[in-house]
């Protein structure tokens, strides 16, 4: 079997599960070189890697480079990725600094895998909150046709890294201890609290995570007639981003063949007995791979209408999993 | 000034804000009574409070009986309330299980103050979530007419009563410490969680909160034709309910006349200086009486398409002070 060489740049939240994932679905890595800002071995589970200091000249020979991205600032990919291209590397960003260039496919392999052919060098990987989204609504965009997607998040601390869990962690234990808190990694208190903030404030007030949820959908689904409009919210969970979507479709289908038409769907796994307790919760997303979907209901006076509750784990699914079906699909 | 003979009946989380607010709006109370299920002394504040074991016989020249109501189960309205009315009292009840009777009216002293007139001796308090989205949304129904409200709800655990609230901080420390957790007063760990289940699930797979949502703003606002819906969401805060309300109207203003039209309402505090990091929070809407709305914006797709970001204590105005206005209306 053929072996490729890999370097995953960054190590944090999103870095980190890429090394994990390579090595659980048995990536056929070759050379494994890892980046980051600085030189340092790291752990991942039981397996230590050295991390070496990124610069222009580290790409040589390698295949695939995976940039973990960087949440609210701009990614390495924006400083080296022309250098990994010049050396022979495909790039695969998790950022979202190229996301909405013309050149640069953004691809969700259970959705369009087929817009990676068209790749010049960078493919990018949506945002957390939209993948599982377009995950979720694909089948029935194919069948129904999508007009509208109103949708609100639910989205945890380790959307924005590593530091915006422990800052979770750090306060609720410390509100729980009668102390005050002061936001770090986060723009509000975490702990306790929700707040509709996620990256920074745009065109028509609203924040960069409802512009991507808007945008890159119409990419994806190569459609920008779909209304598409969002409020993301940060809750206080650790890993596992909620949405509750609405959707008006083109056609109708009833709630039970919805359920079966998406439990036979890719990458989903539907999760809808609520009288039994059963729809799902991002407690039980955290380390899954599947987007979990329930909920699933007719909005008794508007017709073609439908809600659906979307879990997954934002760094799998939503970040490093995605990612790595990116270059799944590139070595086929 | 004329004083009034005041009952309350329950003293959990929101029979004890009844206390204190009778207290802090200086109501004009004669005799005090309060009644639950055993007698016993109580502390609100740094005030004690007999509290007697209710009966049938209680309401002897009681002006106002105030219930607190319960979660999730019938009221002791349903058992005492017509032996109040027939001892002289007018009811005045923060159960569920009066609201959608014909001869009850279900009032918001900002939204439908006149309904109370109507009154055959029981006038209910609405939901928690009903409250303070109609609040927010009367001034818009009145200006430029609702055709939809598509509403998803982040409500506190004090929503379900005191046992949720103590759960939350003893879950969210046991997970802190390592230790696995099991539900108990909610239907699922509420510690870094959150879930779509809130009441009893029904007809079309909503749960009893959602169906609230729809029927009572229905009652409220004296419109069926609202298309309402609503997926209504349990998150680890302690106190106050945040709402993402994505409503569509049939006229059409700017954010900024939105924005002044809110402000100047009653019941409404405006904060939406969202770049200044200004946005209603649960955590600083705990204790406080105002409806709070922000995060006004315009669905740059949809005509007359409007997203608000709606919060308030679920304890105050969402019960306790909403039914103490309506008992102020009442003496007027």
């Amino acid at each position: 079997m053929k072996k490729f060489n890999v370097a995953v740049v960054g190590v944090g939240a999103v870095g980190v599960e890429m090394l994990r994932i390579l090595k659980e679905r048995k990536f056929p890595v070759g050379k494994l070189k890892v980046f980051a800002r600085s030189e340092r071995d790291i752990y991942v589970d039981k397996d230590s890697y050295h991390v070496l200091k990124v610069d222009h000249h580290g790409f040589k020979n390698i295949d695939i480079a995976l940039f973990a991205g960087t949440e609210g600032e701009k990614g390495a990919a924006v400083t080296y990725a022309s250098s990994a291209i010049k050396q022979g590397a495909v790039v695969i960003d998790n950022g979202a600094d190229f996301r909405m260039e013309k050149d640069v496919p953004l691809v969700v392999p259970e959705v369009n895998p087929k817009d990676i052919k068209k790749h010049k060098g960078i493919i990018s990987n949506p945002n957390c909150s939209t993948i599982q989204m377009v995950v979720a609504l694909a089948p029935i965009q194919k069948r129904l046709g999508l007009k509208r997607i109103i949708v609100c998040s639910y989205q945890a601390a380790s959307g924005a890294g590593r530091s915006a869990v422990k800052e979770l962690m750090a306060q609720s234990k410390a509100v729980l201890d009668g102390k005050t808190v002061k936001p770090d990694a986060l723009p509000q208190q975490i702990a306790f609290n929700v707040f509709p903030h996620i990256g920074g404030f745009q065109k028509e007030s609203y924040t960069s995570e409802e512009w991507k949820t808007v945008k890159e959908t119409h990419k994806i689904f190569h459609d920008d007639k779909i209304k598409v409009t969002a409020t993301c919210v940060r809750v206080p969970v650790a890993t596992g981003h909620s949405e509750a979507v609405y959707i008006e479709t083109k056609k109708a289908m009833s709630v039970s063949k919805l359920q079966n038409l998406l439990s036979k769907s890719a990458g989903i796994e539907v999760v809808d007995d609520p009288k039994n307790g059963k729809y799902p919760l991002p407690i039980n997303a955290e380390g899954k791979d599947a987007v979990y979907v329930g909920r699933i209901r007719k909005d008794p006076f508007v017709k073609n209408a439908y809600w659906l509750w979307v879990v997954s784990d934002n760094l799998r699914k939503g970040a490093a999993l995605n990612a790595i079906q990116i270059a799944e699909l590139l070595i086929k």
